[in-house]
């Protein structure tokens, strides 16, 4: 992927999490977007691991998405890119991604 | 910067301006988040392209998020990364931002 389409599916994640935080844990999201709204984008080496990443955090009960691409530009249809988890306390994502290396 | 800082930095942009939209021009918000979140990553540059369009999609009424970065990591605190404009209708933002490249 291009920086600018990897860029873009940060993001789509990044809202898409955010937007879960937000009807289901209120009060995590508002003290992340009055804090600054932080986030870590971190890699995995494969599908796999991000699955079972995505299956952790809703595990924990933590606002997660994945997103699935729909194939328009660079990717094929239904390729799975990237994995949102928050906003929450750090310590709980951490439990889950405080291995993974800094993208 | 990295690609994973770039990447959070466009992710600041994508969840800031989205909650401005959703604040401000609720219809736009909506429809975007049930289209599929359609999000696409431009280039500028200089800083003062990047003020400027800033300036123009608050005179054209969009939703508009300047990202200042408070220097925790890889930049220096203060430091404008990007700029997020929409959700809005595409024929509006790309008044603005039409001739840009993709990063």
């Amino acid at each position: 992927m291009s920086i600018g389409k990897t860029a873009a599916q940060v993001a789509h994640a990044a809202v898409s999490a955010a937007e879960e935080a937000r009807k289901n844990k209120y009060s995590w999201w508002r003290a992340w977007m009055n804090e600054g709204q932080c986030k870590i984008v971190l890699k995995v080496n494969s599908l796999e691991e991000l699955r079972e990443l995505y299956e952790e955090a809703l595990k924990s009960d933590l606002p997660a998405a994945l997103i699935v691409d729909r194939g328009l530009t660079e990717l094929k249809p239904g390729t799975t890119t990237c994995l949102g988890i928050g906003p929450a306390p750090i310590e709980l994502i951490d439990k889950i991604t405080g291995e993974l290396p800094l993208l």
